[in-house]
């Protein structure tokens, strides 16, 4: 009892609303709701009585309360077996013994792995909806700043350096064109997770020649999506899932870096309304949802290599391939959902500083805006370039390099060198993606259709 | 030109063929063949004369070809400015000069990161159907064998050890399956890939008020998806390929490490048709095809991660996360389709050995069917399973313990232990499975619709 | 509370030994042992005074007992900040004030990451020799078995083939020599771990001039090494320690995976003495510990990855990196020490059937003899190799095909094709493994010094 | 040889130099080197003559030659037995035959796999030692730039945010004891490679008596650390190598993102001596060296965790996992001397704009000291900490709050607000840390002895 973690670090990585849904009470219900469902399912097809099935759902829902089963003695009784469903199901039919339910009514024709299996497929779908949620609002955050600051103007930086005005709407469209493609891609994959039943060797010998239907009951009692033939050992769906928890944490990890260098002291462009400080050092302004959004995307690709590496599962079933499952998936969704949670806040609560991004605008005097000047240039002269660039090399000015006074006017200068006279199509880029976002639902990868 | 790689490994790993869809060169064809659409998407939109398109695309052709363009050369011109797009246009703008083409009409608006996204795009469009096709012929020749050996009698081994017949055609389906999920998943994301089309600053500022409608011409001049906006920073694109490339890999490991198993001289029960041998061990027959299948892609998941973890790209254009996808992504392509290509080798000729596969299933001289011999017995005695434990711990057959024949006839046992009368859905399952292969597509994850 | 992790997994991959040494309440007795030591050591360099120090010391020590502080708390009052130290500082102090300590007698001149970055070399040296400990039990075990079976022969398998025969012992070094150069590096890893402090900006100037002299009475007071300089953002030395334990659970995972294997029906070589059984199939005999060894070392080498991924800190304390690091090495110890205790319970109680060996051995009808045969065979016809070819292919037994029994006895031939009279240097390599695992320590990489 | 990789991209990620050394020729060499030398082994213990061993010594070297054997017709033969050591055999064998050298006499008692592990470990000990000099050029460069601005200040950042001053020499500790660290690790690690000689099942059957004497003065040939025992399935030595270049590329990537971040238009600190440009855009300064450094750095860590994913060889030689080693050591070598060799040229020709430093140092107006002046004002007034808040929230110079000029002359005010006068230890840790770096050189990890 003393010895648990996540207490101390969930909060942290944004992970502490998920925790209660990969917590290990959260996998005892998980594996008690499937047993319960698979006792239905088996009345449904006439395997067990009625009677027995409402039995065995009700002594299940009264083990996966707190108090009703001891997670602590559990765990150590799963270890000689290598999963806890044998010694859960020992005691799921020693409580139903009581109120005479046959042990041959409860785990009807499965195997520890049906289990297993469908209660990840049930504990993902929980979990991953709540990622999905906090994906959601992270992007329609972002999409609120879109629009707001449609045509905002601050500069747009490639490799680190200033290039060309852009608004900071456009930069918003980045954030979340990213995480909307993410949750549409994770809201699918979960709506697609599968039951899992196939009995001891994949066959569905036990339940034999009601297996199929069994399954199928199984399902929809549970509404899981039905397995064509059982998948013990083709992994397909755990890897969908697992790499669209990954992308997903890469989409937070776009905007959560942007912020994170915004809201720097040089670049000063936007700051969280809750940052963290510092009791010695009163002026700092640390973005921490930020941080620790990234912080949080930063584990999970090392996780879905696991998971990818982890689907030779051989044979009917396998000898630590599958094992290695369990706790890899949950730390997904649990670092996922956190990293989302966290830019969620940041994004939600960010407060943009419009005279920080004028500033940095002007930062170059007017430099971020030659490839305009040498446009208007080349109207009058063959050196255009060479004129712009001999300019920028020496420092001064465009609006005061004689080679170009002597040809563009004071007031054509300004208006070249004025940013917001350049954004081309940034404002349309942000009516756009803010449109196809209305749009109804269609199946996206990326900001593309 | 003495120091180049792939000629040694590539066949070895099955990448002989995809080599040239993913070489240096098939990189420059990329690039130039962006550019010529370019120049042709942009006289669609007027922006450049049908004519000097014209000779853009002639000269990019010629350029493509081999002894076009010197491309060690290309590359260490390349390293200066970060990326071989610089001196490429340098080069080209060089040559459709001498025919009268001004520098404008080439490169029209674009950034480097246009000209190498939708190069990578294009490069792995081609190579992934490579890829793709690879998968297909192993899932075929893995659904003839299901096909083939639906009722086949085998041993399903869990966590190792035997457990309950099944068939060889169920194994079989568990293989195709597989396959058959990644290659509709990596099919589906080959044909979303976007074109990219930003400009400098993702804001198609050069090329206002036309740059959206340039963008989808060169979309449909290239058949690449529209972009809804321009994802230079966003790169749910790249992740989604990289993953169902992943995916895929995983989808070969399982059947390759199943082969590999079962041609073990222990297992003996499968061979492939061209294993490698060994000049002082004439016995040897190494399944090299599994084995090096197992191979390639198990260095799959760790390039995943690194596409996943590149997802950070900041502001604009990313100082390094961007420039990490390249070569990462063709080794995906490369090291995927060399796996698939090695197991529909493996695959295509495999031969199994009914004789091995009848010899294994009566290792246990019956205890694999204790299952079934315990229900049966359990009609007589409510010392069923004690009984048949006790058995199998003593090492006597089922059909000579006193404990057993006082309860159950001769033939009565002989029918019980016979496996292939304990063969529950197996051939069910080969039966659906085929039949929803046959079915008209959809888009599947995994074994399930 | 009722939302934590580990009681229901830790068990089943080997961690619950391992588990209260890098539980929550680990990570706070740690970070309260840093502060109290950082008293005392300022206290020796003339900081604080000796009374308050010891103080510190006796509130961190009532603190850091179980009731002494409310971990859920302190875990929701660390989100803010990013991590807990700020809140634990601030407890601390309150807590000290109330025996007359001044506040800057408490963390005096540190940062957040002095005292996380130290606290989790301090928890990393406790459980990482919980898991030098159980690499050296699992080694200890396979020595023990090399040395009983040094020349029991066996089949060695390359690529899954029958080769040649080895012994038992042989394949028992291959085991320890690995896990000897593991735990062997791991422990010198763990010798080096620093102290970290820096202060604010990693300049000690809060506590200058004294800080270079504090910096090292802490690392005294603690028992690690001494810094050079602060290590904020120079992260080999956990990159040191991620990748050390990397290679052990590659160490574990090579025997654990041999068990899996020769415990398998048709190998029938090792047997673990308490395998999982499964209450509808008696016959089964799951190789528990050596499966789950597996699993859990397989989680291992994705967290090496987000650690080395994680090492670009940048400035004087990175937004996201450092923070990857807590969960990430911590998950690193339990599985890793987890591995090596399922293993050393694998090893520690395998029962080798030497029947099973002798049967294996025999299984190819002295084939894998036939590199001996064909030396034999050549000093009387210069068509040897293709007469062994032959014969093989054919299915002849090498003691029976006329081409060889033409010119070699039954005598010779029995004599030739004895397995335990072809086994090279099989025993002397065990001699040499274990007489240079007696050897005075050396720093070794793998099997060779 | 049109389709082969390398040209185009290794000159961009600072690979060109490293190329030759692992390249398919730089394989085919070593293969043969390790051949001649085993004959010239054998001649040693007696089993070839030495006319024998010189002409087989002499025909490899032919071979090795430009010209001497075809790549591209070895690769496309060594895929029917899954490595190229068994037709290269065959053709040196052939070649030999011609100067009426008996087969035996090649290829003595060896094992494909002997001949490939001993080949990776002369490239990887010859291509190491490049990395290793272009570590120590990287680390030789910021320790220059250590000793010229030891005392030159500049702000520290800390999770972003301006924090402290420090100097730029303590900045470039940070470089360079990371990078010393690691080339010291890899330097280590190149020294201890072991030759691998084992024979078909690792017990040296085939040159028994005299096998172990033979595996010894191989090494010796070769220069390389003799091995205890064979270690064809206990792979340490090949974990450490790749764990050794994991670090190192870790080691690049934290300056290469500090001058990435230090050469942005906002931070203006620094310049690389020739950076990218931009025809489009002539104030571009792109740090590409940097830039290009840390694309290479960050494709590193997949490629470790698949070395370590893949150290479960199972019995006498692995079916796959073995053969996944091959080109991901060699990738691991090409990226991380690429990193290492960008990042050498970015830091060597680094400018440092010290008046950049100076603005950015009073960009925050005192801010930066307010732990400082908080100090000083504590000693006239217990809400010292609450007065410098409230400044630092108002946005009043610290040196115009009448709260605190109440108390603080102007003089001592510019005192206390001049960065330079606060820097800590900054210059001793540099000073250290050079002194640290002059030592006799001890084994190190991290910035610590």
């Amino acid at each position: 009892m003393t010895h648990t973690r996540g207490e101390l670090f969930d909060p942290v990585f944004g992970a502490d609303a998920l925790a209660e849904n990969i917590s290990d009470r959260a996998w005892v219900e998980a594996l008690l709701e499937m047993e319960a469902a698979l006792s239905r399912a088996a009345a449904t097809v006439g395997l067990v009585t009625g009677d027995d099935a409402a039995t065995v759902t009700a002594v299940s829902a009264r083990l996966a309360e707190p108090g009703g089963i001891d997670i602590s003695d559990l765990g150590r009784r799963s270890a000689s077996g290598g999963n806890p469903v044998i010694p859960l199901v020992r005691t799921l039919r020693a409580a139903c013994a009581g109120h005479g339910v046959p042990a041959a009514a409860v785990h009807v024709g499965a195997t520890s792995q049906d289990v297993m299996d469908t209660a990840l497929m049930l504990l993902s779908r929980r979990a991953g909806r709540v990622v999905v949620s906090d994906l959601r609002t992270a992007s329609d955050a972002a999409a609120d700043l879109a629009r707001h600051h449609r045509s905002t103007p601050m500069v747009a930086r490639t490799l680190g350096q200033q290039a060309l005005p852009t608004t900071f709407g456009a930069l918003a469209v980045s954030w979340f064109t990213g995480l909307d493609a993410a949750a549409d891609a994770l809201e699918h994959t979960l709506s697609t997770l599968p039951v899992q039943f196939g009995g001891a060797a994949g066959t569905l010998a036990a339940t034999a020649p009601r297996g199929l239907d069994l399954a199928d009951a199984l399902a929809d009692e549970l509404d899981l999506a039905r397995q064509v033939v059982p998948w013990h050992t083709t992994r397909t769906p755990v890897a969908a899932l697992a790499t669209a928890l990954g992308i997903a944490a890469g989409a937070v990890s776009k905007p959560a870096t942007d912020i994170t260098l915004m809201a720097s002291t040089e670049f000063g462009e936007v700051a969280e309304d809750a940052p963290g400080g510092s009791s010695a050092m009163p002026h700092k302004q640390n973005p921490v949802a930020a941080i620790t959004a990234r912080a949080a995307a930063r584990r999970v690709p090392g996780l879905v290599s696991t998971i990818l590496s982890s689907m030779d599962h051989e044979f009917a079933r396998a000898a630590g391939a599958w094992h290695a499952e369990w706790e890899t998936v949950t730390d997904l969704l649990r670092l996922t959902g956190g990293a989302a949670h966290r830019l969620a806040s940041s994004i939600g609560g960010l407060r943009v500083d419009t005279d920080a991004l004028d500033r940095n605008l002007s930062l170059t005097g007017g430099l971020i805006l030659a490839e305009r000047v040498t446009g208007a240039l080349s109207e009058y002269t063959d050196s255009a370039r060479d004129i712009v660039t001999a300019a920028a090399a020496s420092g001064v000015p465009l609006d005061r390099a004689p080679d170009i006074t002597a040809h563009l006017s004071a007031d054509t200068l300004r208006d070249l060198l004025d940013p917001s006279h350049y954004l081309g199509h940034a404002v349309d880029l942000v009516d756009r993606a803010l449109a196809n976002r209305a749009a109804p639902p269609a199946r996206t990868t990326g900001g593309h259709r």
